[in-house]
């Protein structure tokens, strides 16, 4: 193995790795970690490499599994950014944030290609024309409401002179998922954007399964901290630990708290380690959506119906947090037309490729699961059909009755491009199946427009409501838009508390805050987004109204 | 042992106990449990009695230990309240409050005689003056705030038709503390009031020290529920379970949410139960509250301090979750002019008297373990001195170096009437100490006030600012106004989350809310608080602007 280290003549350590990709790219070699501003050579001994999903071969260049020494230098330096940035005003983390969507535009490029590679998500719509300009305006608008500071719900007693708001929690550890490279990243995505800007430090642990697109990313953050100076443990990169070391890591005196989007097993080992020693830690894991369709939409609707259901259940083949993997619907002939036009459309649309060999196993494992458990395939259920990682657009279906009785089984989560349909003899039955739901983040509801599936609507929302964190009307859980009154999130199993979402500004930025309160403490000794004086403009609960305006007394 | 119970003719369950207080209180019969309305003979095998902590004696009487049939019973009837009362307007909740409010007045010197019987805490000012009072405001606050909907943060994307706002949690079990019967009770306190205003069935564990205040606190609940029509589980009570049992309740899947104030073992055991199935549980746990005074403000003050001091550690014989168990000292003659003035205050102060058997134990354990940690008796130290269970006094001192090298130890909660006074060589020893507090409730700052120890205080200020919930200026950290800026939480191990506040209304009532998102939902099925005209007059967060008005379309 060859190795070409340039190295800081000040420091000793070696120099971004962003100038050597062309030779990483064609060569051997491991490479570095992010560690307290500089790119390290990791003292790990195991390495791993990217696969691209779509031709199941190993990418050039090799990933390190850190081990704990080097995970607690980087716990050791988010701490000592904790310290330093401490008292500063959002101003501070907006400027980093700016700086970053701009460099992260600047090499927009190699971002789409590494991640096009390493994922087999499409180039166009997807990496380049959705997910790329929503990453960097996830970044900007936290940076605005990081300036503007109403995000912490400042509220001030004038009379009491008791003042309180939330500030930073401390260094928090982002685990990113495999489904989003850019938008979900943890050294670029929504938890990234929400930590920073609620002024925290990140260690950013990266996916296995797309490390060239995360040290892009990594590389480009170091750039921006370095110009808007911000200390150097500010952000951090590590790719891989030990499950133990991982455990450590979200448990750590110094760590803040955690956020971490992926599969539910390993998220429920981290939860456990946070939640010993009382770190907030913000989960989301797998979640199956219900969509319960009424029989006055059938009616009214089929096709468009058919045509809506199938094309978000296979949009980026199915790999979305919000895919709907289960659909209710009422037994009569509507209904079996409706299961037969999806099927048909499962059949015509191209198969895609999955994230990587694990999706693909967890992907046949879980179809296998629900068939073990009752289903039966109405379509698909035979793996390959596409390019790589493969398996056949599959719908299954199972009667109601069988649900209620094998229900925990029946929500196993077939991760991709499947759906399982539910079809209740009565009203009775259908309600019983909602009662069988485990915690979701979305549930959708379809119903005519004439107002013949009122009735019934009124008796299955309020049930479906207390499962899930979104309820839609009439519309595909697909899009997660990036609003302030979005909730990407719901009842446990699908996170760790139902109070708090992933995805929307300014709620997502209050995850990583702690309520700090000032009680009789002399005015020019507090923050600034607490004074008489309202500097930032931002929305206050000044003695029980909000306001932008100064505290008068 | 005789039994005389009154049958309701048409339910053939026990009639409420409050006929038979006088009965209750001269012979030995075991109190019925209220489950769904009912006040039901228990199925226990075992019980109980309350102890009068001045004259040690038992209070004649029996409570059940109510066995898991009964639990379960009281879970499925207050999941059915759950059910019964989704969408409910916020009026109906607050009608409840305040109708039960209003009961709590009416038999305010039963409630009040049988508190100072069962905890020794004196009838005025405390029970009567203070915390019966405050009890009542807390409810006609939490009324106010669920009728008016704010608490809930609405929040309003107009364009894209997203709305969220927090809705009922579900469930929440309430376990009250030992040491304010009334403020904090499971069936009357802050987190009662707060579960309900949020639209929750409380089910209240009552503390095994006043189950005669609980009592009477629970059948004013359950009248004042009769009479604004909630459902028969909306208010219930246990008085006390197995552990094991504990853990099965506050693990159960119907459950919403736990609030649990009290000691710091039972609470984490309960919490690993919770956290394991994703339940929320907000704990307020034990917590010493330091308390930092800088040279220049014992120079411009000592006496005034002393006695500020001393009256606050002392105060309620030191049975407060804020009281200062630590003072934070720099090595001069002041300090220890200042620790030998507070030392002649303590020996000059009455002893209070334990608020029970338990407490006195863990007390004497607490200085025992303080002592074998380094740290010395400046005076006190020996039990007794006071009516029934007490201990003198008692006043400890440790130097800064030994602190920071036995830190946990040294953390050690001597809850009651003691403090640990820690001298530090230098700044830098002081800074380091406070580099080793774990999370805390509270801490204090006192600084002259001329400018003298300014510097100082920007160097410790920052440094505690991270340890607490609540940072005071020259102030004793005992009083805990309800005020919607205060927090009454902290980093663990004081609380299980630094996000939440404890007392406070609006933002303690956000602890038992799930978050529910309503996306492109039809406007005439959004929930009042959500739609277009604001019935209630709430604040709501209209795209991204707080108002009270309408949105207008």
């Amino acid at each position: 193995m060859l190795w070409v280290v340039f190295l800081n003549p000040a420091s000793h350590s070696p120099i971004a790795t962003i100038q050597f990709i062309p030779f990483y790219e064609t060569h051997s070699m491991t490479y570095p970690v992010l560690i307290n501003g500089e790119w390290r050579v990791s003292t790990g001994t195991t390495t791993f490499q990217a696969v691209n999903p779509a031709t199941t071969e190993a990418i050039a260049g090799d990933y390190p599994v850190s081990p704990w020494s080097e995970v607690e230098a980087a716990i050791n330096a988010a701490a000592a950014a904790s310290k330093a940035t401490r008292g500063w005003p959002g101003e501070r983390f907006a400027k980093f944030l700016e700086a970053y969507a701009a460099k992260i535009e600047q090499r927009a490029d190699a971002l789409i290609q590494t991640a096009n590679q390493e994922t087999a998500l499409p180039v166009e719509p997807r990496l380049k024309v959705a997910e790329l300009p929503r990453t960097v305006s996830q970044l900007r608008q936290a940076a605005a409401a990081a300036r503007e500071g109403s995000w912490a719900l400042p509220t001030i007693d004038s009379k009491a002179n008791i003042r309180s708001v939330l500030g930073p929690i401390g260094p928090v550890v982002v685990f990113g998922p495999n489904n989003f490279p850019f938008a979900f990243n943890g050294a670029s995505g929504g938890d990234f954007a929400a930590a920073v800007a609620a002024g925290n430090p990140v260690i950013a642990k990266g996916h296995s399964s797309h490390p060239g697109t995360t040290r892009l990313f990594a590389e480009a953050a170091r750039e921006a901290a370095r110009e808007t100076d911000m200390p150097p443990g500010f952000v951090q990169l590590i790719y891989r630990t030990s499950h133990q070391d991982g455990c450590k890591l979200v448990s750590h005196p110094s760590i803040g708290a955690i956020g971490y989007t992926g599969a539910r097993h390993t998220g429920l080992v981290l939860k456990e380690a946070a939640d010993k020693v009382g770190k907030p830690i913000y989960l989301e894991l797998s979640s199956i959506n219900p969509v319960i369709i009424l029989p006055g939409a059938l009616t009214e609707r089929l096709d468009a119906l058919a045509a809506d259901f199938s094309s978000s259940c296979l949009m980026g083949n199915g790999q979305f947090c919000t895919n709907p993997g289960i659909v209710v619907l009422l037994k009569n002939s509507a209904a079996e037309q409706f299961i037969s036009v999806v099927a048909q459309k499962f059949e015509a649309a191209a198969v895609g490729t999955f994230l990587g060999e694990g999706v693909q196993k967890n992907f046949i494992a879980g179809i296998q699961a629900l068939q073990k458990a009752g289903a039966t395939v109405v379509t698909g259920g035979q793996p390959g059909g596409g390019k790589g990682f493969s398996h056949r657009n599959t719908l299954l279906r199972v009667d109601a009755k069988t649900f209620i009785n094998n229900s925990a089984d029946l929500q196993t989560e077939a991760f991709g491009n499947s759906s399982l349909m539910i079809v209740a003899q009565d009203e009775a039955e259908l309600l019983a199946v909602l009662d069988h739901f485990e915690g979701n983040l979305t549930g959708c509801i379809y119903s005519d427009t004439q107002g013949s599936d009122d009735g019934l609507y009124d008796r299955v929302a309020p049930a479906l409501r207390t499962k899930v964190g979104r309820l839609l009307n009439d519309k595909a859980p697909t899009g997660v838009a990036v609003s302030p009154a979005m909730n990407h999130g719901g009842p446990f199993p699908a996170t760790g508390h139902p109070g708090f979402t992933a995805v929307g500004i300014p709620a997502g930025i209050r995850r990583f805050g702690m309520l700090q309160c000032y009680d009789a403490v002399r005015l020019h000794r507090l923050p600034p987004v607490l004074q008489n004086s309202n500097s930032t403009g931002a929305w206050r609960l000044v003695d029980g109204k909000w306001t932008q305006g100064d505290v008068v007394t």
